[in-house]
């Protein structure tokens, strides 16, 4: 088993953690838990683990109740800081999941999660133009309106409904890279940036919050790059990514070579906000190194996607 | 120096976040940045350091602002989930300050919070009888009892008002402690437990989270026992613990033995919730083993404290 080892950077998707309607806490956990699952027979096959999560559904929610109660004595928590909490409240949920699932299979690996900074650029275009979706899911743009308020800015998103859209800068380095590579060079399973990690500037006197939620998928992707991971293994709710989404020609992708990819990308084939950031951070890690590998397929194939017999594999 | 590096558990109080009035997120991080820079005078020191953080204030303000905005969308988050996000909150604040206190010192070591759950009896009495404060301070019973509602349980705090109380159950094990020990062992510098840890209880099938808000001080004994650790230093906002507390004859307790110490909490010297847990965790630790030492003091006399000059100190 030795040879086959490899290092993993595992991104997963906010909206893999929680079943559509079914929001209460302990319905996330559940789905955690299922999760877990998944992931636990890619650590028992020896590799070595980063998993980095999402927080749409769950640092939209945090932001609401913020607002909700916005009094001298219980100040509403700026975006970077509620995107902070969604990591404490994720993680939780997902490493007592793994930490189940590991002693269930008599396991002595060790699983925590880091809380993650990520260093941002605050001229980036993306503060100006938010784009990224966060929250609940609102049947139109008047009652997205009423719940947000009006400084909000708020889309139409992949024709679900209408949501509260945030700004996500690209992430540009990974401040806790090194304590992250510590724990994974000791064997234990590293839960990482979640929510793509707390969006950071470089002041004078040192970093700084700002307010945003940076895509995890492009988070998962600079990881794994200064990581040199070998694989980038993107889990959401699809098998494989599709050309002509929701259209009578639709056609899930399997192996798909970087030129093939991009060509799909220029045809406007996938959604901002949702499966353009997963083929943009694919596409990025691959071309980084002869033998890097991205894939992206649903937990539940991620097994079956690593023998490359399920999921769009981009080589 | 080698000979005098010490493995050291910092219990860092709540309050000792957020100066009085000032509780908006960019005051704590103001606070946060300050306690940093003595912090960091011991990790330039050459010590090993792991940061165990109360909860206090800011849990409380979570879970007010969880349930000021309960619907099926979005609904409220357990007192358990609570913690966990406070964990994600606060140790972003800390873990960034002290980054940039590192950085500023020239220092390469890395630091970063880990999310961790911590093992309690499902049958402590402490759920048939909150007692941990959490939250803002209300004028009278009726203002908290307005605030946080008819099913939490209100109490008066040392003299400084009214607030919500929460079942404070006793810490039996750190799940995380092999992951924290690992990081540790590479020279990083950890914060864990915050807020004492999430509460979880061991089930048939795995480990689950239960309502409740652990003692940092206490947390913080454990985490020095299970861990070996030399010394447990617990910052508060006094410079040293007294006894006669706010009479005409107040007297702060430099040197203390154990048994002068036993004796002045029978004496009910010590507030429940307050002073009294930090003592209760200094006798705890300094008990366990030959040579462990126990300091209450502020973090502003940290350094002179280690070298035997200021704080309480128990031996």
């Amino acid at each position: 088993m030795e040879e086959t080892q490899k290092t993993i950077v595992v991104a997963l998707g906010g909206n893999a953690l929680q079943r559509s309607g079914e929001t209460s806490v302990k319905d996330q956990q559940a789905v955690a838990r299922e999760t877990a699952r998944q992931l636990v027979s890619l650590a028992l096959a020896g590799h070595k683990l980063v998993i980095v999560h999402g927080n749409g559904p769950q640092v939209g929610n945090i932001f609401l109740h913020e607002q909700a109660l916005n009094t001298p004595e219980t100040p509403a928590s700026p975006l970077d800081t509620c995107v902070a909490m969604s990591q404490g409240e994720i993680g939780y949920w997902l490493q007592q999941g793994l930490q189940n699932e590991l002693l269930a299979a008599k396991s002595d690996r060790s699983v925590a999660s880091v809380v993650t900074q990520v260093v941002v650029d605050q001229n980036d275009t993306a503060f100006q133009n938010p784009s990224k979706p966060v929250g609940p899911f609102y049947v139109d743009e008047t009652a997205a309106r009423t719940a947000v308020g009006d400084d909000a800015a708020v889309k139409e998103d992949a024709g679900r409904g209408w949501r509260r859209v945030v700004p996500s800068p690209l992430p540009l380095d990974i401040v806790e890279r090194k304590f992250i590579q510590n724990s994974l060079a000791a064997g234990d399973i590293v839960i990482v940036a979640g929510g793509g990690g707390v969006p950071v500037v470089q002041q004078p006197d040192g970093l700084v919050g700002i307010e945003g939620v940076i895509d995890k998928d492009r988070t998962a992707a600079k990881m794994a790059e200064l990581i040199s991971a070998d694989m980038l293994l993107i889990l959401t709710t699809v098998d494989a990514v599709t050309i002509n989404y929701r259209q009578p020609n639709e056609t899930p992708l399997y192996e798909v070579t970087v030129e093939e990819m991009q060509q799909h990308v220029v045809d406007g084939q996938f959604a901002p906000g949702s499966m353009l950031p997963k083929v943009q951070a694919a596409l990025e890690f691959v071309q980084l190194r002869e033998g890097n590998r991205a894939i992206i397929t649903s937990p539940q194939k991620a097994i079956e996607a690593l023998d490359g017999k399920a999921g769009t594999q981009l080589v």
